[in-house]
């Protein structure tokens, strides 16, 4: 077995990987966000997942204000190892616009046609 | 209701979009790939996936020299409108070592343990 050191992956110029978060108990897909070597690492050690903000250029402990908490359940290196699904327990919504996840508008009909509507 | 405009999306630097695709049926995250403008009307015209390959700088009809193809069900825009999530049937598998999802690396434990063998 092969002990995991985040600097294997694949980061892009801004040394960075896409991390799809995905809801353990649902399926759903909640979120895409970015993480650098120390977010991965910080978050495998935490189990509370962190992201790194490309705007803000900071740590993103997710749910850190708004409490909307994600525990790691698993996280999963894809084939080319560029990419990481993040399977997790999502308190509350994933989406800043307190939808329970951030792909709610559907597009496939050619029309903008909105799925979810923010949480009560 | 609105018309949606694949231009209307937000492009990184190359001109592209991260794209998750999930099974319509069992709902597994299958593999990330990316997509630009062009690709993404190309995907909903045919409604085969069509990904922009960054390596080979050109469109990829997903499935189409391995018969493994990703028949679009749903395409979702993320509320920054900078990533996409196709909801697909696929066929065969999806990642290109014929296992049946790119993510088959799971790393929580600290160590790199493989959760999926290749297809027979």
């Amino acid at each position: 077995m092969t002990t995991f050191d985040p600097a294997t992956l694949s980061y892009n110029e801004q040394g960075l990987v896409p991390v799809i978060a995905q809801d353990h108990g649902s399926g759903e897909v909640l979120m895409l966000a970015w993480m650098n070597a120390q977010a991965v690492a910080k978050t495998l050690e935490t189990r509370r997942v962190t992201y790194w903000s490309r705007s803000r250029k900071s740590f993103w402990v997710k749910g850190e204000t708004s409490g909307h908490t994600q525990e790691l359940v698993d996280l999963r290196v894809d084939c080319d190892r560029d990419c990481l699904l993040a399977i997790v327990r999502q308190t509350g919504s994933a989406c800043h616009t307190n939808r329970r996840v951030c792909f709610y508008t559907s597009v496939s009909s050619g029309e903008e046609v909105e799925l979810m509507s923010p949480e009560a």
